[in-house]
């Protein structure tokens, strides 16, 4: 566990960078990765045979977001970085609200990403239950409300660099945002639900 | 990113373990490591120096919960192969019921400690708004979702567990399970509401 001790401890650090963002990343890794597990312990077996070429596909894509996921920690620590360089030019730089205002609006690329990353792994989840083998329902669940959890986290991490800007620029990354978590409030519904169905 | 990549794609393979469980503490750890970067860039500074006290109970508390969940991840491996080793016990063996009875109520302590753990960190991310740095308040509301989705999945864990177990074993894990997931509702307002603050 080497590795991950490493990046929790940077995480949990003063650097700037991993900070929320690529939380939000990691979270939606994780949720991915059970979606692929539960995929992983379906595929193959007769009991869901009729499910087969579904499964082919969820689990193809939950590790093809799983590896974006990842990727997007980093990008939205470059993109931080890019921020906090452009409000490092001299205030009397007469380019730097401009820069200010470009490097933000780069800023909201990855955690919107991210937040559409989430929304898809909660929609894959969404397709398990029934057609999945039900001795990993329980991960199902939790790949559910970590997948709400990454979504409302990317969230927020798009709506701060949102606020910083003139309402022309924030409108069009609002309405991305808006369709990048239709599925924040189903994800904790079915979380919710499987998890009163399995604790019978 | 080696390690966090190498630890994902094992969540995600068929393998047993790590699951679920291990996922929880993963998502706790996340948070763990948010709410102690908040209290990092928070110790210090002459703007907070009336909370020092806090700011720096809340900061070793919150690494030493990382630590720890960390630690519950491999815990939760090993106590899902005890149960795992005694189902494949000879169903003739007249020992082999009261060994995965043991069994399942030992599987049932790590995901028990991680939401124990995850509602800990909930409770130090109540403290920080209004008493840490300002410019991270976005990561005390992606902390605050993230305990909360972590605190979920371990309850969701436990509960699995109970559900295979006598009822008398049953009550007094469902009890402990009840005081460890005393934050999962706060903790998910504490997000929206600094979500809703942040935004504007």
């Amino acid at each position: 566990m080497q590795g991950v001790d490493d990046w929790l401890a940077e995480l949990g650090s003063a650097a700037p960078t991993p900070g929320g963002g690529a939380a939000a990343a990691m979270t939606a890794a994780i949720a991915a990765g059970l979606v692929e597990m539960v995929a992983n312990l379906t595929t193959g077996r007769p009991r869901y045979a009729q499910y087969e070429a579904d499964t082919a596909r969820i689990l193809a894509r939950a590790a093809a977001l799983r590896t974006e996921a990842v990727g997007l920690a980093e990008a939205d620590a470059a993109a931080f970085g890019g921020v906090m360089a452009a409000y490092r030019l001299p205030r009397e730089d007469p380019g730097r609200a401009e820069a200010v205002r470009v490097a933000t609006i780069a800023a909201a690329e990855p955690p919107l990403r991210i937040a559409a990353v989430a929304n898809e792994v909660a929609g894959l989840a969404a397709e398990l239950p029934g057609r999945s083998n039900r001795t990993v329902l329980s991960d199902v669940a939790v790949a559910a409300s970590t997948a709400a959890a990454a979504i409302e986290s990317a969230a927020i991490n798009v709506e701060i660099n949102l606020a910083g800007l003139p309402e022309a620029d924030r409108a069009p990354l609002a309405e991305r945002l808006t369709a990048a978590t239709t599925r924040l409030a189903p994800a904790r519904d079915l979380a919710a639900h499987l998890r009163a169905e399995l604790a019978g």
